[in-house]
C-alpha cells in the first residue's frame, strides 16, 4: 500500500519536474520539501518497526539460550534412532527394547515340537553414562513371561579404546554368539554354538580394539540369577580377532578363542545341548548331560569374508573335557558354515572394535508408493553337532538351512529358514527328525 | 532519540519554508540539502542494523536446525500427556504405564475371598514407530510380582484407515473387553465377558474403520507364553461396529462379533469361568472346565448409548461348543447390561474407529483450593452368566453392582463397587453368595 | 556495495553544492531530485526487505512456540541427573534404575553359604505427576530373575508438606530402613533392621515436615503380591524424627518409632529372621518363626549424628508379641552401632523431611589424568539381634562389620566389607560363624 503510495508521489515530482517557468523551481522545491518530509516518515517508521523487532529478536534469543550450567530441552541433546538418547554433559540415558515372534511348522508336528507360535524375545531396556567414563546397560528379557537378564552390567571406559564390563554379558566366544540376535543371518543360532556358548554371566573382562582388531579377556562365575547349593562355577574366557583386509570391497575377519570352564563345586557336571535350531520345539535333539567333571577347555576358530552383497562365514569348535580319576576324558566337536547373498545388493556391515557383524540396512525401505521394496537376503548354513564321546552319548546332529531373509525397514526384518536335520540314534528322541519351517517377525527399537 | 532529532530537524525545514524572499529558495534549497544529508545518514543506520540482524537471525535459525539428519532437542519434538512422548522425522517413542490398586470387603469374609489389597494392574511399557508406517507397542503387567503380556506387538499402517498388527494383544471379542480398563466403567468387567474373553493371545489382525464404522478381524494361537506339550490351540476372531448417531448430544453404537475357537489337540478342553466381578477372590465363582472339545462358536452382539452425562451399555454372548461324538454340544450364554449418569455433567467419549468407549475427563479437576471438585459418576449393572449345560455343570450368577466412580483428574481415579451376587447350587462354592465393598485407586501415565 | 554507492552520491551532492551560477539552483533542486529519486529507492529496499524478514522471523516464532497447550521440545524442561526428567505444566516423567553386583567369599566355604555372585538389586521404573499434586513411582527389582515389587505407588501433595501415599512402599520404621540402600554405609543394613522391618508392603500413609522435623504415619496390609489364603495380616506404623541441631558443623538426629502388627489370621504366626549381614548365603542365621500370635508391638530408637567427615549412628528396637491365652509372650530386641569416617573430608549429607541420610558426593571425581580420586569412606559397625525367649528359640547374633567404601563417583560406588559374626547354639546352623568378605559394585541412574 505505501509502496503504492511511494511510487506514485515520486511520479508525480518527476513528470512535473520538466516545467520550465520561473516559479518552476518554487514548485520544484515544494515538491522535494514534501516528498522529503514523506520519506522522513518512511524511515521513522521503519526505525519503530525495527525497534519492535530487535525486541521480538532478543526475546526469542533470550527464550532458546537459558542460563549456562541449567539443562533445558535446549541443551540437553537428543538424538533418535528410533528410541531417543539424551545427553549432556557426562550423562546419557536411552531406552531400548526389541520384539522377536516366532512360527513354527514341523512336518511330523508331534508331541515334543508342536506347531506354534512363541516370543523368542520380548525385551525392555535402559542404558546410559552416569559420569565421565562411568557408562551402564540394563536389558532385561521377559518372553515366555518370566524374567531373563541379557546385559545388565556397569562399565568403564577411562582408557583409550578400552572397555571394562562388570556385570552379567556374554564371555568373549563365537562370532556368532556375540553377533546381536537383531543381525545373525538365520533365525536362530546354529546349534554347536548355542551347546558350547553360555549366553549371558555374571563377569567382569576387558575389551581392547584398534582399527582391525580386538581382544577380550575376562573372568566368569555361574550364570545370573542361580541359585546353587556349592560353590559356583566359575570360567575364564579371551578372543582376539583380525581383520587382514577391510576396504570397500573386502572385508576378511579371523578370529580365535579359548575357554577354561570349572563346574559347580556340588554337582559337578556340565550340560552341552542343543535343539534342531529352533527356540519352539520342547525337547532338545542332542544333549550331554553327565557329572564327574574336573574342567573343560574350549577352543574356536572363525573366519568370515564380505565382498559386496556377498558374504561367508565359519567357526569351528572343540572342547575338552577332564574328568575325575574314575572317568575317561571327552572330547566334543561342532562347527558351521554359511553363505550369504544380498541380492537388493546391501553389503553385511563389520564391526572392527568387537569382531562381529552389525545390521543390514535396506538401501531401498518398504514403501510401495515410491517403489521401495526393502532388501532381501538368500542364505544357507551347514551345522554341524557332535556331544557323544566315551561313555556320554548325547547325539550327533548335521542340520542343513536354508533362509530368506526380508530387511522391511532398517528396524523391521521378517525372516523365513527352512531346516533338514539329520540325528543319530543318541539322540534324545531317536529317529525324529521332521522338517521344520520357522518364521520370525522382527522389530528393535 | 533518533526520532526526536529527526522530527526537530524536520520541524525546523517546514516552519522555515513560508519565507518570501529571494533568498528563500536557496534556504529552502539548502535545508532540502541538509536534510537530504542527514535522511541518507539514516537510511544507512538502518541498512547497517539491518545487515548486523540478519546475520543474528541467521545464526538463531542455524541453531535452531541443525544440519539435516541429525536430531537435536530443537527438532526432536516433545509432547507431554502425561508421559512424553517423542517424534522425529519417521521415529516416534512414548514410555507409558498404570497402577491399580484394588481393596475388597466381603461380607462373610471366608478363607476362599478374605478381605486384602492387591495390586491388579501395575504395567510399564514402550510404544513407537521405527519407520514410515511400522510401529510397535510393548506393554508387560507385573502385579502379583509375575510377568504378564499385554500389549506386545509390531504393526503396519501403511494402508488408507488400516491397521495390520502382528504380535500378542486381544481378539475382536466385545466392547467392555475391548474398552481400556482405565476407562471401562467398572471395576472389573462383567461376569460373561471375563468368561468368554481370551485377553491378549499371539496373533495378525487387520483393523479398518470409518468414520462411524471399524471391522476387524484376525488368527490367534495359544496365549502368549503358553508351553502346551501339543500342538497350540487357535481361534479366528472378526467384530464390527456400526454408529448410526454421533452428533454432539447423541451416540448410539451397535455391534457384533464371532468368533471359532479350538482347543489345544492335547488336552482338547476349554475353561469358561469367571469370579463375582472382583479378582481379589481366590477361587472362581462359576467355572465350566471341561474336554473332549471339537471347537466352540462364539457370537455377540453390543449396543451402547450416550445422550449428554447418560450413558447405557449392553452385551448378550452365546456360546456353542462342538464336542466328540460320545459328548453332547453344549450352549453357554451371558449378558450383562449398564447405566451410569455423570452427576457433575461430563459426557463419555466415543472411539468410532475402535467401537470402544474412552476416558471421561473432569470438566473441572480435583482443587480445592480453586473450588474443583473433579467428575462424579453413578452406574449400575446387572449381569448374568450361565456356563451349565448338558453334563457340563458349571453354574450359573448373576451380579447387581452399584458402582461410584471419583475422576479425581484426567489420569486419577478412585472406584467404589458395592456388588451382591446370586450363584446356584453347581457353583464353584455351592450356596456362598457374599456381599462385596471393592474399591479401586487408579493412577495411569 | 550500496553503501558505497550511496555515500558516492551524496559526495557528489555536497561537492557540487557550492556552484555559485544562477543555473546553480537548477543543479541543486535537479540533484536534490535525484539524491531524492535514489533514495526513495533505498527506502523501498529497505521496506521489501523487512517484510521478508518480518516473515522469516514468524515462521521462526511459529516453528519455536507451538500453539498454547501443546509441549514440544522447546517448552518441555528436561534436566538430567543422570536419567532424564521431563517436565511440562503439570506433568512430569523420568525413568531411572540401580544395578547393585555383589561378591561373597566365606572363610569355610560350605554348602549353606558358598562363595559366589550375586546381583542384589537390578531395578527399573518411572516416575511423574499426571496433574497438579498428584504423582506416582513405579519401581521393580528384577534381581534374581524375578519381579520384587519396591516403591510402587501414587502420591498427593497438595497440602503444605504434607504427601499422602496409596500403594507399596516402606512403613515408618527405622531410619537405616528408610535410608535408601544407594546410600547406607554398609552392604547390607543391620541385621535387627532386616529381622524387625517389612520391606515395602501396601498400605496408606501420610508424611507430614518441618525444617527439621518429621512425622509418618500409616496403616498397612500384606505384602504386595501374597496370596495368603486367609485375611492378610495389617499392621500400622508410626515414626517421628528429631534434629535438635542442624548446622554447617553439626548435625544432631533423633527418632522414634512405634508399629503395632497383626500376622495373617489363617496361619497367625510371624517370621523375624536375619542373615549375617549378606545376601549372598542361602540360609538365615538366626530365625524365631512362630505361631499362635496376637500382634506384636514394635518400638525402635534413633540418633545421628555427624561433624564434617565424621558420622555416628545407632537404633535400638524391642519387639512385644503377644500370644494366644496357652502361650507365653516373647520379647525380642536389636540394636546396632556404627561409625564412618570420609578419609576424603566429605560429610555425609542429612535430608530432615524424611529424617534419612543422602548420597555422599565426592568432591573430585574419579578422574586419574587430573588428580581426582573420589571419595573414601572407612566405617566400623557392631549390630546385635535376640530373637530367642520362652519356647521360641530363633537364635541370638553379634556381628562385627569393618567397611570401606570408595565413592567413585556421585552415582558409582565400590564396597568392601570384613564381617565377623558370632551366633549362639539357637541359630539356624549352630557353631558355624564364617567370617564374610563381601564386595559390591553399585551404579544408581
Amino acid at each position: 500500500m505505501k509502496k503504492l503510495l511511494l511510487t506514485t508521489a515520486l511520479a508525480s515530482v518527476l513528470l512535473s519536474a520538466p516545467a520550465a517557468f520561473a516559479d518552476e523551481k518554487d514548485d520544484r522545491i515544494k515538491a522535494l520539501e514534501e516528498q522529503l518530509s514523506f520519506l522522513a516518515g518512511e524511515i521513522q517508521l521503519l526505525k519503530e518497526d525495527r525497534a519492535t523487532e530487535k525486541a521480538e529478536v532478543a526475546a526469542l534469543v533470550a527464550s532458546i539460550k537459558p542460563s549456562a550450567g541449567k539443562a533445558s530441552a535446549d541443551n540437553v541433546k537428543i538424538t533418535m534412532g528410533p528410541s531417543p538418547k539424551f545427553s549432556y554433559g557426562d550423562f546419557s540415558f536411552q531406552p531400548f527394547g526389541r520384539i522377536h515372534l516366532d512360527y513354527a511348522v514341523f512336518s511330523d508336528d508331534a508331541a515334543d515340537h508342536p506347531n506354534g507360535a512363541e516370543f523368542r524375545r520380548a525385551r525392555l531396556g535402559m542404558k546410559g553414562t552416569v559420569a565421565k567414563d562411568f557408562g551402564y546397560k540394563v536389558q532385561v528379557d521377559f518372553a515366555n513371561e518370566g524374567v531373563n537378564f541379557k546385559d545388565v552390567y556397569m562399565n568403564y571406559t577411562g582408557f583409550d579404546n578400552t572397555e571394562i564390563r562388570l556385570g552379567s554379558f556374554k564371555p568373549g566366544f563365537s562370532m556368532e554368539e556375540l553377533t546381536s540376535a537383531n543381525y545373525i543371518t538365520f533365525i536362530e543360532r546354529s546349534a554347536p554354538v548355542s551347546a558350547f556358548g553360555t549366553g549371558e554371566v555374571i563377569g567382569l573382562a576387558s575389551y581392547f580394539h584398534g582399527d582391525n582388531w580386538s581382544l577380550t579377556g575376562g573372568a566368569f562365575v555361574d550364570e545370573a540369577g542361580t541359585n546353587s547349593t556349592d560353590d559356583e562355577a566359575w570360567s575364564v574366557a579371551a578372543r582376539g580377532t583380525f581383520a587382514p583386509v577391510i576396504d570397500e570391497n573386502v572385508i576378511l575377519h579371523l578370529g580365535a578363542s579359548a575357554t577354561h570352564r570349572k563346574p559347580d563345586q556340588a554337582n559337578e557336571s556340565f550340560d552341552f545341548d542343543a535343539t534342531a535350531e529352533n527356540s519352539i520345539q520342547r525337547a532338545d535333539s542332542v544333549s550331554a548331560n553327565f557329572a564327574n567333571v574336573e574342567s573343560a577347555n574350549l577352543y574356536g576358530l572363525e573366519a568370515a569374508l564380505v565382498t559386496g552383497p556377498f558374504s561367508a562365514q565359519g567357526e569351528y569348535f572343540v572342547v575338552d573335557v577332564d574328568r575325575d580319576s574314575t572317568n575317561s576324558d571327552l572330547d566334543f566337536s561342532g562347527a558351521y558354515a554359511q553363505l550369504a547373498w544380498t541380492i537388493t545388493g546391501e553389503s553385511r556391515p563389520y564391526k572392527a572394535s568387537s569382531g562381529t557383524f552389525g545390521r543390514i540396512v535396506p538401501a531401498r525401505p518398504f514403501d510401495p508408493k515410491n517403489g521401495g521394496w526393502g532388501a532381501w537376503e538368500l542364505a544357507g548354513r551347514y551345522s554341524t553337532l557332535d556331544v557323544s564321546d566315551g561313555n556320554v552319548l548325547g547325539g550327533e546332529m548335521d542340520s542343513y538351512t536354508i533362509g530368506l531373509n526380508w530387511y522391511m525397514q532398517k528396524h523391521v526384518r521378517l525372516m523365513a529358514n527352512y531346516i533338514s536335520v539329520d540325528t543319530d540314534r543318541n539322540a534324545v528322541t531317536p529317529n525324529d527328525d521332521p522338517d521344520i519351517l520357522l518364521f520370525r517377525a522382527q522389530v528393535d527399537f
